[in-house]
């Protein structure tokens, strides 16, 4: 079997940089990251803080704050302790565990610098380590405060795929096509579509990379959906293959897709890939959008998976 | 009746991604949006909240500050009135109302970390609680924060257009042109137009597109206004078309204007459009712009729809 | 006299956007801003509040800060008076003026948070208007913040162009050359320079303006300064004018900057010009760079003016 | 000696705007700084405040917060001594220290507004200053919050370079490469190269440079390391040197490296120099990425500087 003969000498640059050497497994998973693992970096890296915190889910993100705030409380409360509870004036039982409590409070009291007074310094030593506190307090807040901001704010695209990719009617020949929405009410344009088509070389054990020739591979506007075609023509290199040929060479559609979001003036940037398991034949994507009753277009975003019989 | 037939074989990327099947209604609004309603998203989702609190009106978006702000007081007064308003230094009267304010402004006192202490925590529970509360004060207010000046400082273009385009005199022919000025103060620069007249097929009854070619389509500096022209020669798709037969068309002209911001250093986007109804036939734009008296060039932003007949 | 008759068909782009009815004045001030006046504009513009602010001298933002602060603690005061200074709990005296400033300045400490508690409130009136003074104050200390830290991050370009453009030989015939440096330590990268003649047509009254070809109109990296040439050869539209000619045509050298800031990830524009009056003839710039005694480059950045006789 | 002679006339552009006068250092550090030194500038610049603050080392900061914190409330404390500390309601000793202390910790009490009130102002004219001094500290932490939060997030590429470029064999020829990583975890997409060889022309003391001609460029995707490679073919400048013609001629390979940050959706820029000495020949780089015991592609960043003996 040698199939896909006529990309034996394909440019370099079409490889993405992914390499050739991948193996089998598929190069870009369905996120869009990359199927790759990165051995022999230490688990903690300060350059990797704020990527983290910004990356991480919202409820592991609350649970670190709110982690952060007792561990911090705890440890200031030891101190208190350790300088006296006889040093505050509190109005509070006098066992161990009041006193602790106390000096608990006191310590989440003036961290958040709500301080109501009621247990409040009365030495110079707690005076020093309690104003200490609230600077801590006010700088930690405000490292929380961009974080959290930041986490919210972060440009994301949120572009839905169709789940599958299709290999469907085009013009009187087929075609490689899949299509997407912006899930967002953020108006993007300038929308740009690349897609790599990359298989196992049989002979060489290498995989093969070509970037596909698309309809239109560029759209200003981007109201609705967009069905992003590959005509597969005499030049296409999956002329002549059929889905057991995809599957056997491992194929897979890598999709790169780079708009602007006019709402908060930033590129944005998104990626997927079919493999050929994920790629459906004999089908077609049922329309998306209609007039309605009034004349206006009404875009049903529910049905960008929506295919039928050809 | 068979007007413009010269367009039967339009380039595909001319559409701007706004697809053929539009119907007769306008594709772009005059505020820039388009003309296209979305069904099937469901009411809540997070990945819009952020936008949703960005763009919507300033009132609103106090309103809703404001109803946070009563409803978290409220919720965390039913807490310390379900705990008990004995376990709380407090001066205020007994009767069940005062109660449930003097909860209600300590929640209020802690959750802004105002904290005057004139009422104050009296068990651990309670000051668990405020604990609690100022934590999720700080944290509340640091996204108020961000919000507040992501609004505040989010780039938006405010290019005030003619409110109509005109079909006027232009060395010896006729061109289609409007005219636009910056509202603001800030300095824009390097400044780009495009646009696209689009119509209604009568054969297919499909949204035809065609780019505009202008007399220029890129400005450096923009001090003051730009007319924009499309002279109308024997090569543009308008020539030989009558007012009545871009109305029967249902013609309408998309207009998308790029520019830099110098002062925030940011690429910003604004789009209108103009349909055969707003086009005026038969007038020319007024001077916008004159020396002063002392040479310097004076610019009446009123000026910008002002026209006379030719 | 017809000094430059060969700049009669110039290509309109070249204008920049200037227009060419702006009369005799310079079209650039020195300071990059465009020499227009703007009128029909409202004193009040919503939508220039924030450019305001954060373009406006940073006294004049402190000192409305300040102003702000006192407004606001004089209109809640008013109201915490109107109420009557009985519904506090305070050991002030009581006096007009006491009750007056106990006013104010529990006003004062309500809006910053600091909240001593030494005043307090002793009624539910006072406690509500008092939540909505906290409120008020976090809102607006959030938006202070938020003008604050944007005036203070604000990229921009701070080259340091040379007070004149000169005449100067180059290369066996002569340039117009001028030369600036980065005042800043952060590193430039991929800097652009666009340099545009205009001058007055006498025929026509009209401004003309003509981009000059540069000796190199890019440079990679940014390290010490540039000296910016344009020869005049004969294909420029200098070649044969003298000083004398240029004063009488008005002329101007409109400098446009391009460069992208390495360290704030973010592209910076600074505009200048040079008129007739401004350009030297017969002198040329002495070096401002050379190597130190350990073999590191030095340079000298007040030399950016310096300039010797030929 | 003549090594090099037929790079007598290269392109101006080529110099990458470092000048020919650079001398024998190298023009780029290690860490991409320029080779540079600005004399002539004053110590204090406001221009530079922002930069500095947040480009300097972290200790270094903190402790410039801190001693900012200690001297604002020693100031804040001398005036309220000052004014007179019998001016305050206090419970605490009456010693010359004792009221040194209970001013200043009333000062950080107000700065970071956490108002406990056990020391609270006990006439107008204090309560002015601490209003003015909550106020100053409500800005005063507004900034501190900002550049905190910038120095946090300011984007920074983080690849890692390998310590040594090598002339190793490459497709029959050799060629000069090195090869680096991303140590963080964001993903890089469109990485862009650039190498320049420049070295000091014996007969004129100059420096020369000249753009390498890579195998490629650009690439889009950026998983795992990229090793870039300029082919020395007959074509190249380096085309029959020898190590000890680098070395004599104090040859430097400057490399430019751009990149987006998909996560941040900004623009980064790194760069770096090998000079003669920090070339290897006869070596070859070790494959840092194989398939793992899963089919994932696995990557050993430490594995950047590996070499092996050819």
């Amino acid at each position: 079997m040698t199939p896909l003969p006529n990309l034996s000498r394909l440019p370099f640059s079409d490889d993405l940089g992914l390499g050739t050497r991948t193996g089998p497994g598929r190069s870009v998973n369905k996120d869009g990251t990359f199927n790759v693992r990165r051995v022999g970096v230490p688990v903690f890296r300060s350059y990797e803080l704020y990527h983290s915190l910004i990356t991480m889910g919202g409820f592991r993100f609350l649970g670190l704050l709110f982690l952060g705030f007792l561990v911090t409380n705890a440890l200031f409360a030891a101190v208190y302790v350790g300088i006296g509870m006889d040093q505050f004036v509190r109005t509070g039982g006098n066992g161990p565990l009041d006193r602790m409590l106390d000096a608990f409070f006191f310590s989440a009291q003036t961290l958040t610098t709500v301080g109501y007074g009621h247990i409040s310094p009365n030495s110079h030593l707690v005076s020093a380590v309690a104003a200490l506190e609230s600077l801590l307090g006010l700088l930690s807040f405000a490292l929380a405060t961009g974080l959290l901001y930041g986490r919210f704010s972060r440009p994301h695209a949120q572009m839905r795929f169709s789940r599958n990719g299709l290999v469907a009617p085009y013009r009187g020949i087929t075609g490689f096509m899949f299509r997407f929405v912006n899930r967002r009410s953020n108006q993007l344009i300038e929308v740009e579509a690349t897609v790599v088509f990359t298989f196992l070389e049989v002979e060489s054990g290498l995989r093969r990379f070509v970037t596909l020739v698309l309809e239109r591979s560029k759209i200003n506007l981007f109201p609705t959906s967009w069905t992003v075609v590959h005509p597969i023509d005499e030049a296409s290199p999956l002329h002549g293959l059929t889905d057991e040929d995809l599957r056997k060479a491992r194929a897979e559609f890598i999709v790169l897709i780079k708009a602007f979001d006019d709402t908060f003036s930033q590129s944005i940037y998104q990626r997927t890939s079919y493999t050929a398991e994920e790629v459906l034949w004999g089908v077609r994507f049922r329309p998306m959008a209609a007039p309605g009753a009034d004349g206006v277009l009404e875009m049903d975003v529910d049905l960008v998976d929506a295919t039928e019989t050809v």
